[in-house]
């Protein structure tokens, strides 16, 4: 007997890299682990380099490429266009995706700026078009329990938040120059690393008020490509102290110059009934200590994250079977589709922009050696947005 | 552009339980991990009961089904039969479906006893058609790295090999009785975990010479589905002492009554220049310590099972993100599609006869009190297989 | 202002090695932790090599020193008998002891045979005196929390209890022939490792009804300190299989041959309501999960074994900051001397006889390839105690 | 035979809660582990409830108490001064003792203000007398593996260090004010936390030269042992971004809200060639990962810090078996009397002063909201040292 076909979303990815390919490969998990109103095709591919990107989409079964990410926005059988370039690049893309009334997912962080992250918010919004930023890591079940915890007020009024990200991606001087240097294709490791924890930081506990920030570029050149060495701008690690509106205080720290440590990143939350800590090196787990539990249990529950009361868990393995990274991207795509095409759609370039914003306000921070309040970043766009001959008025 | 398609290799899936989907899983997947010389495709789902397995191929994304496995086996447009169902139908169906000339992957165990694994073995090889068995966890980077390790000789001679495996399937006493309960079709924990880590063993340490175990049942009877209660004659937990055949000593236990244990396996070897050790829920590492190693750093290394020198990593994320069990299906499709339809493929229904023979062994040493020698089943089978009128002389 | 003193219970330590000198530091920590009804105080130390007793007693600011353990006995200045040395000797030593009216406490294994051990019993329980054998990890709290917590009822009905030891003081072929490659001095890994294992097992889950066993010696020589090679008789490794008299079942493996594996010992428990593990690596911690637990909270909590209402924490530091190895010899001087002079003191001969039987009874199955259940073991002693001739029935 | 008696070092300490009960345990242990020139016998003890210190007196085993510090430090029979009190006694103790021609021992902090820390400092470099500080964790094995590996150069030039420290000791608000809730005893969470962690920073990774910290106060009032609430004024947690006149950048973290963490601090250093990370849960432990180390074993080695060759190990245990806090006070007694009477003491009044420096640096910081540089404090300091009738210029 044959099964009826379900309608497809079509979508275009933007990019070909290991973001594309984590995506592409959401998209063909989604179905499995959720039923969805569409099946989720990936029609096009686009990237600038012809061979490349055609043995790219061969090897995701993506059926057609690009070399021009315009010819893919402006397409007939694309309904999503998913933004997987350098950051310096998602804003302008959405935009055409949204003037061509495409729903847009970004892949994070959403801009370089907040200035430009509000233009393309601006954009969306104003084509009323869905879209959304890529935080997947809150599509982790570990995550998201932390997080449906602390919402749920098991450990009481939040206190401190605190966050790392080691890797070692910049440890070898040997590394030469590429985009990931380029503060204006959104190098940064406050931007490529640190919008994740921000996102984590106001989903958790809030919107953060103001910050204080230190970056430091280790290893001030790199060979060039073009032979030559080539200064490098962007910090190698930055770190931050946060002020949240709510009262509650934070701490985040970021690097690409810690050696052997390929990715770790950790969150904890202490409030005032309970402290819950997570390490993404074991990110099936989710630690968890009550203050009121019984003292003679002293001590913190590592919970596995696998339990089918636990979010984002149907339709993955039984308990104590494990995923990894990849489902991350699953589980967005099937919390997208699954509302297609009514919407909403979350986290929105809303939510992308108020990171850009704590972005950008360490950034200032870090450069002035001084606090630096968020919305003091969100005035000054709104001064330049209101300057004549700005982009955003044009778009 | 367009791109060319690659030809399909059909498969045809017997099962549509969790197994059935990891598989489904798995198949989605490989292409994104390996360039293959096929696409796979599964064309058809098997399954007894009609609503639920068109439920599972529209779920699956597999266009057709049947309720009649047979009817799957004989269809033009099956290549590979994949067989998901309770052990105790396995030797039938790879029986049928090499008759079909098709190839044919087995779930784990291979049988419910060795002399139905020898046969299923005889009809493969008889038929000369490909044939795996689904030991999935080989896999896994960590246990492919922790073999690849020993094989290269840095542990040196392997002394010792000791696995558990801790679950608690079984652990509450109105879990009503169903196959799982029911030795003929295959639901001992010997079979059900305990294959895998013969597996694993004989994979690590060589042939296993002879065994003694020990087997107890604490949940006595089960809630009928019926009404009633039924008697479980299946082994809730079981432990053996292991001989192999190179001079290594092991021990093996296996039990579904460890509260609080999902799914937590551990693997460890000491040999006479190192140890290796893996435990399940942190699959992506693998601890080694070295004898030859600067005793100012005495201690073990965590390996990041991830880093590209490592075996089945490559197509996966970059170190540190993790993968999750669902890659362990992936790789396996990709490694037998590789192969595709050269041959040969690995672990084949050998090797899953010599893991039955184990299994046998333990199973015959906790009735009798005693240890047993491997070869005893195997003579016992090969006894019982010269006496005319047995079904394997007839296929 | 002036303390007035408590009166002294005056010890007399007969061996000045590691475990000499792990007595001598808990006696003077004792009093530190506990009030107790006398000070404990080391009176003379007794070893062969004159120059080397000299120094250690030096070294643990012992006043006296004797090169003839007799000595050590009969002195009007010793109320107890501390026996330090290699098993082999442990007996007569304390038979001595008790013949002079000495309390006594033996460090472990009691003996080199269950016929040894009782003897050494019935001499201590004929001469009335106190007796101890020194199975001191009984007195961390964490493994004294994990009994109490079994005692309690806390994880149900006992059903399946392990526990591994695993070692590398033997690894290097080059470690010369000394006491601990001779059985006769009681140098077994079964009877040094194995004996503390057997201890736990028969505190937390009570009889051990009978025991299948294999011992491997994978270094069949070693340099003789005379010169030449001399042959190994001990095990290097040994497991086995238990039957509880209860019916719970066990597993249990010791070696000496785990490369980077200093001292790493596990004891896990399964009961019918929860399961408790405990890592002797990170000895201040007990993992514990109990089926009756919330679900959505599913997993294992790492208590914190040092919190004030935990057994034996009375004393110690504020919970987190961590005891080590020497605070199970305070323990056990305060528990002991806490009772002086009335008694009873546990674990007693009593324990520490019953545990070489099951030791006896694995390496008699060891020989023999077969189970053996204990009580052959006992029955052999009584019978061979019956044959005239017999040391004890002289004693 | 009856060995000869040492020299004594006789030490009178002041204060009898935990932190005299562990120097004296520290006293108690030393000679075991050591050949020291002298054994140190305590020879009183100093508090102001008569009928509690003369009940510690009896615990701890000295032999006379008075109620009056200034009785102790002028007694003849008392050759060293271990100051055990509140942080704000510290200073006048000393200077005391020093005039008194003692030697002087005083736990951490030095000082409640760097003022007052250097007055301390010149009262023993003034008088000639030795001097220390107890920042005992500088005396686990395994912190000061980590600082002699940074020392030698093996992780390269240091770029990040990083450290926290949670607590839950002011989590419960019906906790009572006592000294601990009043800044001018020395009871910020900054001093009592923090500066053992500034000392580590310094120790590890030299001079701190600015800081920006937050703290923040989250239970405001207390109940009052007189009735009523009381204002907190000390704060609960406070972080801070650190720079090192080398150029490396630090972050530090300390917090008393924490709920179920006991006392966790962590310690992590990322250099040009190496990651080194110290858990004081697991003290005996420290990670090492090394950028030249086989990409094959990509991972961080956990040390087993106990093995002969580290430091601080002589005189403890067989590797393997562990030491707990208790063991630092032993270390710390043993680095001092084996340098008695010559000197010098490590760590002096000097770096009891600088880390003071650090923490005012850090509580100006967080009061002003901006970065503060150390050398403000120290000058502020000697400004105010030059003005006529200050304390330290009549002393």
């Amino acid at each position: 007997m044959s099964g009826g076909g379900a309608a497809a979303a079509r979508i275009g990815i933007v990019g070909y890299g290991v973001m594309g390919k984590a995506h592409c490969h959401g998209y063909r998990v989604a179905p499995m682990i959720r039923a969805l109103p569409v099946v989720p095709v990936v029609t096009v591919l686009a990237g600038r380099t012809g061979p490349a990107v055609a043995a790219a989409a061969s090897a995701y079964g993506v059926p057609e490429y690009v070399t021009d990410w315009r010819r893919l926005v402006e397409r007939a059988d694309v309904d999503i266009v998913d933004i997987c370039t350098p950051p310096g690049t998602h804003a302008e893309i959405a935009r055409a995706a949204a003037a061509a009334g495409k729903a847009v997912l970004c892949e994070k962080p959403l801009a370089v700026s907040y200035a430009q992250a509000e233009d393309a918010l601006a954009a969306v919004t104003g084509a009323g078009v869905l879209h959304a930023v890529g935080f997947n890591y809150r599509r982790l079940p570990a995550l998201a329990l932390m997080r449906q915890m602390i919402a749920g007020g098991e450990v009481g009024e939040v206190r401190l938040w605190r966050a790392t990200w080691l890797s070692d991606e910049f440890t070898d001087p040997a590394t030469p120059f590429d985009w990931r240097f380029d503060p204006a294709m959104g190098g940064t490791t406050i931007a490529d690393l640190g919008c994740h924890l921000i996102d984590l930081a106001m989903w958790m506990a809030g919107e953060i008020e103001a910050v204080c920030a230190q970056s430091q570029t280790f290893i001030r050149d790199r060979p060039s490509p073009d032979g030559g060495r080539r200064a490098v701008a962007v910090d190698d690690a930055s770190s931050a102290l946060l002020r949240f509106a709510s009262g509650a205080r934070g701490t985040l720290e970021v690097a690409r110059v810690a050696v052997r440590r390929p990715c770790d990143f950790t969150v904890e939350v202490n409030g005032s009934r309970g402290t819950l800590f997570f390490s993404y090196a074991r990110l099936n787990e989710l630690w968890h200590g009550g203050a009121d539990e019984d003292e003679r249990r002293y001590g913190m529950r590592r919970i596995r994250a696998e339990h089918p009361s636990h979010p984002l868990t149907a339709g993955w393995w039984p308990i104590g079977q494990g995923i990894g990274y990849g489902a991350s991207f699953a589980n967005q795509a099937a919390d997208l589709l699954e509302r297609w095409p009514a919407g909403p759609w979350a986290p929105g370039f809303g939510e992308g922009a108020a990171v850009q914003a704590v972005c950008e306000a360490m950034e200032v921070s870090a450069a002035r050696g001084q606090w630096v309040r968020t919305d003091e970043v969100l005035a000054a766009a709104a001064d330049h947005g209101r300057r004549p001959g700005r982009g955003r008025a044009a778009g």
